[in-house]
């Protein structure tokens, strides 16, 4: 299934070169209102495009990322030696998914990312330093005001989609339900209308991590004296929790690095160490250590049904179309919150399709090939576009 | 369930005052050759025993500990001002599964803890100063060679029964294997005869934590100067693990520790952020952050299948009936692992019941009262007695 996904052509097809683009939000009209009760302004969002907005301008398809991730979304950056494809290159370009030869899909980083967009490692124009822990606590909400911004800014009155997995999927959701005159298509993957008090338990781990590396110094750390080792743990917990038992199985077994028996040590002797180990150190050279804990927050504080009273309420006032997408191994989000999410959403009486994709890989599934997530999209976007 | 279990007068009687006595084991005859290739010698072992020695010497039960217990399984200590039991009072005492009038109960804190017996953490007379990671890498099967030396030293020929969890029935099944003449009944509990790559990744985590403290020093740090945010993040790691998504969502749901809404506050804000981090900070002072690098590589190392070639060839040598028992909740050590125990006993033809008890207490469940797991106890113990 993997290997035939890899030789597609339509997995091949790119957008080609893309750039990240900018754009300043500021003066009067661009204060945030943060839910926190603090205000931010300004705000830089970066963002980048792929495809043509239609002269009806009703083909924009608005991508939400996760957790660490960024507006590169799909095609290659030139000035990328390692030239890898966005991080969703699969999903998005001519003839996929989200096919560019028909959408405007767009990206951009969310509000308190480490990406371009304004946040905690951004410099804060009032001090000329980096935010830090100075930055305002951000919502799900604030990001997806700051997306309605930036909609507004490319002169697009309604989405004809949304859609994004995880801390993506929780924008999709929000977006339903704080801008649903905007929204057509909703598609929440893999995630949860509130997270866990298990999630929010390997977050707060994840964030002690990093907030016991005496280089963090309370989250005044120079942005190339990182709270390295922190930040790696961090990741490597969150790696653990993003695949699952059966993916790691057959990935790394019981093996040992050096083929053979037990080496009688600590640190990396088995495969399966060596992987969160790379994971843990690549990661800190893309990522910044205040932005985790930031987002890390906005997940945990993220829970519809406690800011509209019940999960119904909250959808009761959407007005798009919903295909809900699960996996069945994901154990971080698992199947039964996407469930909860669809009985309510039949309970207010929204049309949604959902689907629980089998597969082994966790909740990384969203970001891979080799399961039926790409044709449950395009056969759902297919239909939604019939129905005008 | 929980209710009826602590209302029960079998579960409130107690061995009552008990003390831990020590045995060095020391001369030519006790030079531990350890699975590593190196050996070890004098060792002390930290004992408890319950009851009386039958004159035919046949009613001794062993108790294996699990990761950071020690030999104080039931009773009270005149010196502990807490006045808590011993760790697994509530099976062991008069008219208890373990029952104290019939059964002479022994337990010894394992080879390498940090509660009695040499281990990382005890005085190197070599030296004078503590092992510290001058201590010789340990695995089960040393663990269990060193019960076997205390278990002769109390004149036992034949354990009537061998029981413990977790890390605890890793002991109890290489007990079987190891020692087949000598054990009548083995009981493991909520464990596996191998860690998955999962359990190891989340091990490897907590090592990570402990190693990554500048505290650590590489191991050598003053025992009153312990790698204490590290050794509190690995506890932390460690608990989520124990519990379960369903149990945490019984005691902590999502509910804040103010009552009121979002703290907007990085450290705990959430009631299950609070749990955790009272399990670290206690763990710390009970706790030797070196020996917990050493028991979590013996677990990860754990592995019969790999030692005798397969499961079946294993336990093939055994020669006593198994009681195993898994919990429904327990994503450490999953059902899946318990199954796969009981059918290679099958195949090898040993005598073997199961029992999967509907538990959402998570791999904790071993250690805590409300399940059936005592009834399943005293159900295959009577039945072994009589079985002569």
């Amino acid at each position: 299934m993997q290997q035939s996904a890899l030789l597609d052509p339509a997995v091949k097809r790119s957008v080609g070169m893309v750039k990240t683009d900018k754009v300043i939000f500021k003066g009067d009209d661009y204060v945030l209102n943060l839910e926190s009760g603090k205000t931010l302004s300004p705000i830089t969002v970066a963002y980048e495009t792929y495809g043509s907005l239609s002269p009806a301008k009703d083909n924009a398809v608005l991508v939400c990322h996760a957790l660490t991730a960024d507006a590169h979304a799909a095609g290659y950056h030139a000035d990328d030696p390692r030239e890898k494809p966005g991080w969703w290159d699969m999903l998005i370009g001519p003839g996929k998914p989200l096919d560019t030869d028909r959408y405007f899909v767009i990206c951009s980083n969310f509000l308190g990312g480490c990406k371009g967009t304004t946040g905690p490692s951004e410099i804060n124009p009032a001090t000329g330093k980096p935010y830090g822990l100075h930055f305002p606590f951000y919502t799900v909400k604030d990001m997806v005001k700051v997306q309605k911004w930036l909609v507004d800014h490319l002169g697009i009155e309604r989405l004809f989609a949304v859609i994004g997995g995880s801390l993506g999927g929780m924008q999709v959701l929000q977006w339903a339900v704080s801008f649903p005159e905007m929204v057509r298509g909703a598609l929440p993957i893999a995630t949860t209308a509130r997270m866990s008090p298990q999630a929010i338990a390997f977050n707060e781990v994840a964030r002690q991590s990093i907030m016991s590396d005496p280089q963090w110094n309370f989250g005044l750390y120079e942005p190339d004296r990182q709270p390295s080792s922190g930040l790696s743990l961090a990741r490597m917990i969150g790696h653990i929790t993003y695949l699952s038992e059966d993916s790691m199985l057959r990935k790394f077994s019981r093996r040992f690095i050096n083929g053979s028996r037990r080496g009688y040590k600590f640190g990396a002797d088995f495969q399966v160490e060596n992987y969160l180990h790379h994971q843990g150190s690549t990661f800190v050279e893309r990522f910044d250590a205040n932005t985790y804990l930031y987002i890390t927050r906005a997940m945990d504080y993220f829970d519809l049904q406690a800011d509209y009273g019940t999960l119904k309420k909250a959808f009761s006032q959407s007005r798009c179309s919903f295909l809900v997408i699960s996996f069945t191994s994901d154990w971080l989000f698992p199947t039964a919150g996407s469930r909860e999410l669809v009985k309510a959403l039949g309970m207010a009486g929204k049309k949604v399709s959902y689907c629980d994709i089998d597969s082994d890989q966790g909740h990384d599934a969203f970001l891979l090939p080799g399961n039926r997530m790409s044709e449950v999209i395009t056969g759902f976007l297919t239909r939604l576009e019939k129905e005008g």
